[in-house]
């Protein structure tokens, strides 16, 4: 039988309110008392139930984290972020890996409700209307990483994708580079999709060059559609000198197609990449991307939860900054 | 106030027994008795709490995966198929990214004795002698997943390290090569060290072929310690052919050497890597790896613990099967 506070409460002579006071840290006893609660709990190897006291407290300490697929370094990384902050304030996570699109993401909001847990944090999933109801519904606080709603509004951590996209073209265009093709994410994407390629478009606008639409494809963001993109481009014979890619992923894509083609990297094409994640840094030539900084905005995620779960307001967006890291894909242009 | 089954019992006009029974789908009642405590659930709006429920049921349905570093593609394959096994089953996971050999372990095994998890899996981390006493002391199900202990039979899912790696060399073998160098692991590493050089001297053996201490180099199994070990092979001005390298990160730093001095792979070099995870499809060229089943280890780590939780006894050490896949980094010597 294991033991409980109450004989906790017995053997050291104090009440059970002492005990919790003692265990929390809580002060407002002697160190005589402290001393004395603390050896009983040694003597007969009390152990403190995380279960029943989440449900004296009302706080299970523990959030959710639903992403697409946790094995991709973007989503690998914003996690690990996310992981050590909580860890560092005694809060776990439990992982929720809903699949590509995020197709497990209701199940996984209807799990969490059962498993009461203090708050939610959703990574890159695009927002459907029946994921807002739920979230409304548990009524925890939540944020999204990486994506936001068009439609409602919902606290979210996220770079400028329009801003973002607009840098990376203008870093080509400010090193001589006048016809620059695009490979986006998914077309409809309102998120990651679209205002990247608007950023594109813009910054072309602003250096006075016309826009050409056989310039830009559309893949999915992974790898394989890098490859198809650029083959698709390759096949449209138009003359290009830089490219600019929206995922590093279908970067190392147009990476192995030049391979393949004897275009070398940057002699012959210049590349920038989108996301600065490991395999930014493993490509051959090391890709030259635009960095997002995908440890901090989880780590950033987790403290603002924390500041809701204090009775913070919720901040509506975080916009964290972008920053080109250069690398070796690049080439100046006389 | 929330509602309680004593309600839900009430207003259906059935025991709390049976409303327990139809929410738990254990059948042993009418299809109408079924139909009509539904319809009270849904009309009242009961909520099953999953606190208050295990501590009656005393399961948590949750488990704990303590590994080194999700963001690497390593760990990030593994857990993926413990979650995904584990959602199936109606249970979840709590991630514990123990940091770098795995520094916060013993810290994770407290938080999860408090948590009351149903088992622990342990990825890639070396056992330690506490680590070991810690999950004696907790007595739940736990399983290692590659990494085992040489003190203690712990249960554990690996390959054989010793065999793959005999597996490797023999490919390059009896593709011709003759002069063949290794980048191992941690030298003191147990597991993913040591084996891997076993394997490596006895197939060279087989063949006849005397080992040159000079040809082997230990890194940490990071990118960028094959960088360093790849430039220390060169510095040592011995010819060799060919080059297995006892993870997949470094041998894309090998990659990354060759590119910068100009050895054509696999014309001038053929490298053979071990793991088989994204870097490998993603690498320029692709590589040539030993592959181990990730994923399958993760969702079988999560199978291995349910039969332990329906109380089955333990398997000692369950060996995977490890193939080499053919990519595009090993020439056949004529």
């Amino acid at each position: 039988m294991a033991s409980t506070i109450k004989d906790v409460a017995k053997l050291s002579k104090v009440s059970v309110a002492t005990v919790s006071r003692v265990l929390n840290d809580l002060g407002g006893y002697s160190e005589e008392t402290r001393l004395r609660v603390l050896k009983v709990v040694d003597e007969i190897g009390y152990k403190r139930n995380a279960i029943a006291r989440s449900l004296s407290t009302n706080t299970t300490r523990t959030i959710g984290v639903i992403l697409p697929d946790v094995s991709t370094s973007f989503d690998g990384e914003i996690i690990r972020g996310i992981e050590d902050a909580s860890h560092e304030n005694n809060y776990s996570v439990i992982l929720c890996n809903a699949g590509s699109k995020g197709i497990r993401t209701l199940a996984y909001l209807k799990i969490l409700e059962e498993r009461q847990l203090d708050a939610v944090i959703i990574v890159s999933i695009k927002i459907e209307d029946e994921y807002y109801k739920a979230l409304k519904k548990l009524d925890i606080p939540y944020i999204l990483i990486s994506t936001t709603s068009p439609k409602y509004d919902m606290p979210n951590i996220k770079v400028n994708d329009l801003s973002a996209a607009y840098t990376a073209t203008k870093y080509l265009l400010d090193r001589g580079h006048r016809k620059i093709a695009m490979i986006s994410g998914t077309k409809d994407d309102p998120i990651a999709g679209l205002p990247r390629v608007k950023g594109y478009v813009k910054a072309l606008s602003d250096y006075g060059i016309n826009v050409d639409k056989d310039l830009i494809t559309y893949g999915d963001f992974s790898y394989k559609s890098g490859i198809d993109c650029m083959n698709t481009l390759l096949e449209r014979k138009k003359q290009f000198t830089a490219i600019f890619v929206a995922s590093d992923d279908m970067a190392v894509g147009v990476l192995n197609v030049a391979y393949r083609k004897n275009i070398r990297v940057p002699d012959d094409l210049s590349i920038v990449g989108y996301d600065n994640t490991k395999v930014a840094i493993m490509s051959i030539p090391p890709l030259t991307t635009l960095s997002q900084p995908l440890y901090e905005m989880g780590c950033k995620a987790f403290n603002e939860i924390l500041s809701m779960l204090n009775g913070s307001c919720f901040n509506e967006q975080i916009i964290m900054n972008h920053t080109i890291v250069e690398r070796e894909t690049v080439k100046w242009l006389k």
